[in-house]
């Protein structure tokens, strides 16, 4: 027996978000169907984070204890041989034997894309959020720059638990803009229910001269209730990356950090 | 009653196509049932061309004649209102009544997208063809060069109506490489049926070594058996655009060809 850990990809448009439900299609029980065929025997797989009805993932990161005696390539493609189309395990390897994707995670990485466009696109509105008229892109740059930090988030998202800290820590928070594509790119230790979906709302409404940039700070040290502002839909969020010290996703991302020796 | 140009715009996934087929869901029918409840009693809608079960279009071309007393943006929105969410009419403008848009095309520009990865990618699958090994962008550079100019391409498809001729032009055929991602460009005064996804294919096939570049050259003068190449699969294709004088599609392509005065 050992504990293996996995990257799952997957497109949430058809999913009723990660985590089991009774009745309804979930990353988790697809992927526990298929582990099962395999041996597995758990109760339930452990995963980095919840992600929500819709919400994509590049880089989930998950855990669970098997009987294998092949290759860890053989098992990763055993699982995708019947994993359906839109989730697969990206990469596959073992781990010691304490390793658990939540509590081991040093940070996630999420990113949310934007089209600014004045018709809906059928090719790009599966991953992205439509808006139009256009934002102010430096109202936005401004406003990540004010998330970087610890601070209290409890204006954007409510604890996963009941009388939970709401302090996070976002280490990276950028806007970048390409052509009428705009993506944000949060990178913080935790984030909160909705979190991430709020800021970008939230921001949005700060480009469009909707709320003035002051109120962010105030938000951040008072929170207040924003709730006015709406969350972003799913379809443009998307789970990147989860890191951990010396056992981590894509390798690309893992400089950004610099949280490995 | 008045001819009107509407550029459409679709995610071919769901569709069987563009053209209307008995009991299956094709772009057609559902242009044409909206139109129908806006008042339209044509027989048929015209476009520029078919696109194949599962083939995108960010240009697609259409035109009808229809009686509408209000302005051409309040026509685009009343028909996207009532379409399905995987397609659009991302354009609508009034046009001379003897506008056809299959006849009056000067040019058709497809655009193919592959990615090179070693597992299946849910989040890129539905738009591209992934590959696996790497193929050598120099061969597949020299190879779309041999496309451009005036060529018999019968090895390469069929047309359309039987004993039709077979010889068209291609104005630009280049590829475009951007990390893991190659994207094919092609614009040409029209395509046989398959044409673009076959060249993809045996393209492929010369920048992985398995067909000499020679071959290609060969058989656009002395048209041979190229089906074991095989035919690039539909979801990465995309009918970008169709180019007419004084009434186009997309301005940001029209420089591109320099056919309009």
């Amino acid at each position: 027996m050992a504990r293996y850990q996995v990257i799952l990809t997957y497109d949430g448009t058809e999913f009723s978000g990660f985590q089991r439900q009774k009745n309804l299609r979930t990353v988790q029980s697809e992927v526990e169907e298929v582990l099962r065929s395999l041996g597995w025997t758990g109760k339930s797989i452990i995963s980095a984070g919840r992600t929500d009805t819709g919400v994509h993932a590049a880089g989930q990161v998950i855990a669970f204890d098997l009987e294998w005696s092949h290759s860890t390539d053989s098992l990763r493609n055993a699982i995708n041989a019947d994993l359906p189309f839109d989730v697969v395990a990206r990469r596959v390897q073992e781990i010691q034997d304490n390793f658990h994707p939540r509590y081991d995670a040093l940070a996630r990485h999420y990113q949310y894309r934007i089209i600014v466009e004045p018709v809906r696109n059928p090719l790009r509105e599966r991953y992205a959020w439509r808006i139009w008229p256009d934002v102010d892109i430096a109202l936005l740059e401004q406003a990540s720059e004010m998330l970087v930090g610890v601070h209290n988030f409890a204006a954007f998202g409510t604890p996963h638990a009941r009388n939970r800290s709401t302090q996070r820590e976002i280490f990276r928070a950028e806007w970048i803009r390409n052509e009428n594509e705009l993506l944000f790119n949060i990178i913080g230790n935790a984030f909160l229910y909705h979190m991430v979906r709020r800021l970008v709302a939230y921001q949005v409404e700060i480009g469009r001269g909707r709320l003035p940039l002051e109120l962010l700070k105030k938000q951040l040290y008072t929170p207040g209730d924003t709730s006015a502002a709406g969350t972003a839909p799913a379809a443009g969020l998307c789970l990147m990356n989860v890191y951990y010290i010396g056992a981590v996703g894509e390798e690309t991302y893992l400089n950004d950090l610099e949280v490995r020796q």
